[in-house]
């Protein structure tokens, strides 16, 4: 059984939540680490949420997300870039393990020239990440996602860009829903070692509810997440695992119970 | 731009059309192949498909499908077998290139156990359509399709479990719509060499309208599919490219309207 002590709720869970909801949540369900994302930092500012985190002494596993480095004009890859340096100041404020890339899909360019952009994106940021002490993860998206969010979608691939860099600046996130399919996944979690810098769970529904929204709790679908877990151990890493659900009918429901849930759920299936 | 005499219709793109009614339309419209689908050849009748296909000089490129092997008992797996040898009869009466084979997820079961039981289930239908002279296609699908569909993702996977087999007897089939995000695409093609049985185009939507009947038609989505023909004609394969879209709203137009958009796109994007 993984260790409550390692839970880290993903704010996305919880989406209904503000930052400050979503910490004090984290406190009254003993929860020690949380991963926010930008769009609710901003919604509370940069500075409250540097409080909030650091009044209740809870870890930040992640910020979500920077990426989106394709773009058809070299304006809109100048701004995508920007919005990035943004993405890890707020990393570097929160004192995150990572900051999570989603790099960014290929609609709009050619594969190969997005696959190209998403390289030399990483490669522009690094050093701006590496003076402020934050460090990239590359998160390989289901290649269902292909077009519209990631380029990125197996573990090798996500490896491979990372390599280009030092280990200790950037590695890959390893989310079950994501990588479960893979008929490589234990080898590829395997070579992942030393490259970990996260590790995501939830469950594959079937069917599939929605492409985006349509995450289930763990213990709902197909994905074996305590064998991934397992395998991300042997791997070496031994960081906070994320909990990190899209899913329309758990925004619906009180987030309150929904964390409860994810409790339950991780002590019984991760 | 890829020769109309290779275009085949997969019978599911006309999914509103009869056996006799697909037939009649690629006669009218000059289509040389067709692929059909079981369960419009069981409304039609064996025979009567046979005939149709036979007095119009039509060639079959594929019989859809065999497979979904992995079943969670072992009364489920025989009638999955036998259903199976069904299928190799009927592509063997239509002289079908070969009978495609969507193997079957991994709901219901352990993903490793799914796997095997796919392995098994192969190697029990070989010997019975080699006395029957029909070749085996292992189609890998999307891995938003390992769940419920097909725990075979990969041109690679394919290949291995086609590699337990004589070349004369199991191959793969590549449908772009199902392996255009790899990142290893060219390299698996170039290894199919000498294993390809089958090509079929469509494209990918953004944003994907649907996981099963979302598919569009050439063109209008993200897959560079005159790129991949290439591929795979460098790889050796010449035979029917089949044009096979899952698409709802196609399947509510007219099917005659349909085919001429289908040849139109075939020769301008495959």
């Amino acid at each position: 059984m993984a260790d409550k002590a390692r839970l880290s709720l993903n704010q996305i869970t919880t989406a209904n939540w503000s930052v400050a909801e979503a910490v004090e949540g984290c406190v009254r369900h003993g929860v020690r680490s949380i991963a926010l994302w930008r769009h609710k930092i901003e919604e509370a500012g940069l500075s409250a949420c540097v409080r909030a985190v650091s009044h209740d002494g809870l870890h930040v596993s992640s910020v979500c997300r920077g990426g989106m480095f394709p773009g058809p004009t070299e304006a809109e890859r100048r701004r995508n870039i920007e919005d990035n340096f943004r993405a890890v100041d707020e990393a570097a404020a929160l004192h995150a393990d990572s900051l999570v890339m989603v790099v960014g899909g290929c609609a709009g360019v050619p594969l190969e020239d997005a696959r190209k952009m998403v390289a030399d994106g990483v490669s522009e940021l690094v050093p701006y990440a590496l003076e402020r002490g934050v460090r990239i993860g590359l998160e390989p998206l289901h290649p269902m996602f292909a077009a519209d969010r990631s380029v990125l979608v197996t573990i090798d691939q996500a490896l491979e860009l990372a390599q280009a860099h030092d280990a200790r600046e950037v590695g890959v996130i390893l989310d079950t829903f994501h990588i479960w399919w893979d008929p490589r996944v234990e080898e590829l979690i395997a070579r992942a070692a030393g490259r970990i810098l996260g590790f995501h769970v939830s469950d594959w529904l079937n069917p599939l509810p929605d492409v985006l929204l349509g995450r289930g709790l763990m213990g709902d679908g197909v994905i074996d997440n305590r064998k991934l877990r397992r395998l991300v151990e042997q791997a070496g890493y031994h960081g906070p695992i994320e909990v990190e659900i899209f899913n329309r009918a758990l925004w619906d429901s009180d987030a309150d119970t929904v964390l409860a849930q994810v409790i339950e759920r991780f002590e019984q299936f991760v």
